[in-house]
């Protein structure tokens, strides 16, 4: 690469650093200082927090080490917006986030501001410093995809929050398009042989695409043949699930299932209310019974699959499967903010819904794959240490960038975890 | 009374209401938003909802009952703004407070203003509905003592809303005159004789001071003879304690205050800090050792008497020695918002501090006294129905409105309590 | 008296403490060891340990101080079996009582035998240690007065450990006349002029009659004119009370107490079942509709009062009644081990049930006497350390033993216990 | 097969059901009544609820469908002594074992003798049914494999009962050998080259080895070569581990793992004792430092190979080198009850204490194999329900009986666990 084409490279990204920031403040244009501090649950950050989170990921793991004599917007900052970083050092309390009423709204913005101002500093004298460039590099991206996942979970911890209020707020107006004319496609199964395959991706280099770390080594596995459903299970068939008693039936369920069940006294997906009604990002609407499913747990996924004959994929299985599709769906670019049914006019033999709408529960473990290595330093926190007690969820939601989702992506969640966008797609072994 | 008379004394009151709804939103004035919807533990109203809920009282127990064809502000707020009155109907989760982020702030003083405009309509036609006079004089009257029991409220729920914030914010600038010149006054006790004496009320009736039904009926009392301390215990002397091993010898304690201790970790009062701080409604500040201690428990409370060799006295005795005494002292117009030190200039033999700078905790059970009887309707739920598991405090704090306190006054509260402005003054047997 | 005489009395009061102590031991004869062993709730203690604590306890303040060369029979038991001394040192956890199968049951038997062996040597040495004398015998009777209490807790504890058995299993054959041939006392009040009265005991001497320091000094109480019913409210009567709402409607409730009713799914009392069914002592019986009702909080008593138009009596009102009569009624001694309906050959206008069948509830906190001083030492946490957060109960139980009851007696719980024999006599202001 | 030889079948496994089922019996001859009925957790059910079980089991599972006229020897122990088949109907409480002194021991006692009686009767006849011998003589061993898991979890529950007890009551008497002259086994790795490999067995038949169904089918995996430790991690290298801050530095930790570090203030594996002792089934006792570590959940198994610079293995790789070794080692028959360190005359380059001493944590989460099948009844809740939030672990341990282990046996415990007999074997990747 010439001197000149690194250079547009760096400049390149840093022009996409600066378009995502201002996304994250874009999206918070329609609410409140009230809206923005609100935490109904330790998992769902209030909005404030996570715009300050996200400027704190730049300052500490860029402008801390590389920009000489940085000093710190605000010192307290770095234990109030460290996640969990313990590398970094303390953290405030998580189940606390909607306490901090200080720093204000308006500080964040300006910490915000004051962070892509150094960000433009440390950029500008890049080439000066050779020797930290591809850290630099390297880092910015994925403070940019850091900040991505931030804004995704901005919307579904909204969700969350603004749905345990009576008056049942609404972010936007009614997204267009929620229910069409058209009819949902028939469920059908496409059958794959399997064999020795490979799946992840080799780390992720300065030239190529994003990757994150826990997505590498590309390696290989077996898979027996199997079938994978041609959409993702709509809202009328998870009611079938529920009218032939199927929150009443131990059997269907996983032990661990059936206690949350019983626990928690569901009876339906997080989202849905009477009348056929449900929570949205738009208020309370009427359910589109051709849209997929979505806020449910892993157990309720697994249930419904026992229920239908069928089982849940593997994620080696989904990612085989989709590592043939182009990445296009209904994602957060469409400003639907809600899963639509599958589009009829498609051919009706070919995965539909992969990417966007909700996010596809595994019935896969969220595990290192072979030879997976964490980065030695506080960053390695990122992913490796969650590697436990969660599940694998893939294809992204109707709240996830586009740029930001790909076949090889691992999102994890704990099999109870309903906030997310999270829908099902059935599998089978092929017999 | 003359027609006049009592169309003055009607205009007279209104006046009163209006100004003292003025001071709820005065209050708000230094607050942001975020600030007004904390709510860091059950018991700490966010100061929205406080700003709401005593709309709410005039609204439910005054326009709708009395000014005819009036129409809720929002009917949702029924619900939303309810605090405890079942016989009004459902409420809204005490704990979840914090999580109405809508309605916003600017739509709860929209609320207000409405509610003063139809409060305003009530009373200009008050002299044609001779019948309900009575009624609607006596419930502004509660109603205007309610919404000074919520700016006593507003200022200990913030205070603690403040106190987690690692930032310690301040409401306002330090006050002046923490810490004075002249040193504290000697601790000495004064002797009343007791006998057949009586404490307590008689109802309020229109024309007569108001007082709340819990104060009701004056009723006979036997005192042994008893000794009152002249002034509060205070900071240095409460030390004192705590370097006598107070917190870590059970033989100090009542069984339920030693589990108390020992499960929450208590060391100290609730809001000391390392280094003879403490936080204040003016951020952390260093403790004057000569003012009283504050924001103690009943457990500590009685601890700190039985280490003294001393024990709290009882409500009966309280107010028997109060009862000779006018009402002054350091309170919310003194605008400290923090307790003082007793003054040395008094003549050293008469009691200080009894009204205002603590609530003193007493030894008595929070109870009806003989013949008490509560009002027949929801409103009847003011107070009665707490009469269980609390303990009487006595004689106001320094966020307590002058106006709004007396020597028959009963505060209650659970004894672990301690957000609340509670020090103490011993008693003793006199031997 | 003369030295013969004291020597009598000392005589009199060991065979006295043999004849406690071989009780304790007969009162387990129907139980297998691992009854014994039981404990369904943390207040719930086995028999086993009740066994232990109780010999503990002389072992502890008796032959430890006074014997001398005593040796322990086992120093772990020191920790094991004290129950709440601190003053003697640390604690096994109550919860965990159940834990400890070991020591066996034979093990905690010869640890009786050999505490009373060498309370005997004590007893047979006394006189020549005049100077401990008194406080041997002080003690011997306040041990004694101990393991009474704890026969009557064994009998509590057991009813509840078996009462979550699904099995139901019985203590004891079905005692006769559970029900009887004749009808129920109609339930009316007795008048009482109040005043000026006494209540109490001064503080026990050797001579007098035994009472625990909590009963003392005698002091004055100011009582208004009031009524007490002429006996306990009946099964069929709360049953009235069940069937007109009485556990659906807040207004009838204390604050605290509708909680709980709310978070404990409360809807009738502790042990009553099904088909007018209740679990016994005899295992599952047909309740007798005339019969106190039993088992249950202060907080349904005193909802019981709020509906039936009435109130419970203070305990001072209680004892100003209750000392003009005799200690007789359905103790222990009767072997009925379950409350049983008034007698209705009695004249119909006196006080009927004060004592035995089940302790009645007053509406008086349990607090200090005006005057009371707990002992110095570790003996002066049996009682006054608890007087904070719990009401009086007065009367005495079917399992109380008769020689244990006096009409100043002082018992405490608090207001949401419900496995005590609790039941609820009215009481009204006369107007 | 002959009729003979099927007849013989039949006899041998009666035999071998009736030489279990006495086994059983005889594993609680040195303990009390009250030790049989001990439970300290949830998960430490008493040994008398194992005893009567797995009667339970037969008479559920065979007496019921199988023996014409068959009579329940009590009704309620359907409920009573059901574990978790749903299928099969409602389950006394899982942490109230300890709840039930009646039945009493020998009552339960009789239940065994009566199940085993009427299987004599089924077993009599079973030629006679030739529809039904093959389900009988497939569940029947089924139910002695049962047994078999009930007579380790008998132990590994009555070690937790007994290690809260102050007294550390002992099962038996010092097993000889606990520590040996000998030094330990220095630690090596042994490679495998990974590969295309199979694990697994082929679902059970009459004729062949029993399996559980959790072992089917035989299936391929892929394999990275890989390194496996010639032997457990020992008390000493664990020690190593501790003093170099182990359980204080986050970074060795998965996050879920240092949560349950911080907040049950873990130090140490559950039994270590203070002064190097640690409880055992014989009592306290000094540790062997050549002697696997054991007790430890799967965050210290983990913790520990991180910093060890290894890894955890997972369940195909232990599989593939344990399935060329025979089954032997230190186990239930060997009567120590306790882990023993590895045998120093070994050759010291081959895999030492696979079986027996402790299960080895591996880093596989519990899942199906592909193509798994539970089978339809309740009797197929038996393993397949539990398939989530769990990790194999591999190997048995000094309980497990030497009959009921082999190379493809799954056991499986939540992360968190250790009150079994659990250890570590480290695992690399081959670089």
């Amino acid at each position: 690469m010439t001197t000149q084409q690194q250079s547009q490279l760096a400049n390149n990204l840093f022009n996409q650093f600066l378009s995502v920031r201002a996304l994250s403040v874009d999206h918070c244009a329609p609410l409140s200082a009230e809206d923005l501090n609100l935490q109904a649950a330790a998992f769902a950050s209030p909005g404030k927090w996570h715009l300050a989170h996200t400027s704190w990921f730049f300052e500490t793991f860029l402008l801390l080490p590389f920009l000489p004599n940085y000093e710190c917007f605000d010192k307290s900052f770095a234990v109030l917006f460290n996640s969990y970083y313990n590398g970094i050092g303390e953290q405030h309390a998580r189940h606390q986030r909607h306490l901090l009423s200080r720093p204000t709204r308006e500080l964040v913005y300006r910490y915000r501001e004051y962070v892509n101002e150094h960000m433009r500093q440390l950029f500008c004298n890049i080439e000066q410093h050779p020797e930290t460039k591809d850290d630099i590099l390297r880092r910015t991206r994925l403070g940019i995809h850091h900040e991505q996942q931030h804004q995704e979970l901005f919307f579904t911890d909204l969700k969350y929050n603004f749905s345990v209020n009576p008056l049942a707020p609404a972010y936007s107006q009614a997204p267009e398009g929620l229910t069409t004319e058209f009819s949902n496609q028939p469920l059908d199964f496409i059958e794959y042989n399997g064999g020795l395959i490979d799946i992840g991706v080799d780390s992720e280099t300065t030239d190529s695409e994003f990757a994150f770390d826990n997505e590498s080594p590309r390696h290989k596995q077996y898979l027996e043949p199997f079938e994978l459903a041609n959409r993702l299970i709509s809202n009328a068939e998870y009611q079938t699930f529920i009218d032939d008693g199927g929150y009443q039936r131990p059997e269907l369920w996983l032990s661990d299932g059936w206690s949350c069940v019983q626990e928690n006294v569901w009876q339906q997906p997080l989202y849905w209310r009477e009348g056929s009604m449900e929570f949205t990002l738009g208020g309370l609407r009427a359910r589109d019974p051709a849209a997929p499913v979505s806020h449910i747990s892993a157990y309720e996924a697994d249930a419904y699959a026992r229920w239908a004959g069928a089982r849940l994929p593997t994620e080696a299985e989904w990612e085989h499967a989709a590592s043939q599709h182009a990445v296009q769906g209904n994602m957060l670019e469409s400003g639907k903010l809600h899963p639509l049914r599958a589009n009829q006019a498609s051919d009706g033999i070919s995965l539909q819904q992969l990417f966007g709408d909700c996010w596809e529960w595994t019935s896969s473990s969220y595990a290192p794959y072979p030879g997976f290595k964490a980065e030695a330093s506080a960053i390695g926190e990122y992913n490796g240490k969650f590697m436990c007690n969660q599940l694998v969820l893939r294809g992204g939601s109707c709240v996830t960038a586009q740029s930001h989702i790909r076949a090889s992506y691992r999102n994890f969640f704990y099999p109870p975890d309903r906030w997310q966008f999270s829908g099902l797609r059935l599998a089978k072994n092929y017999e």
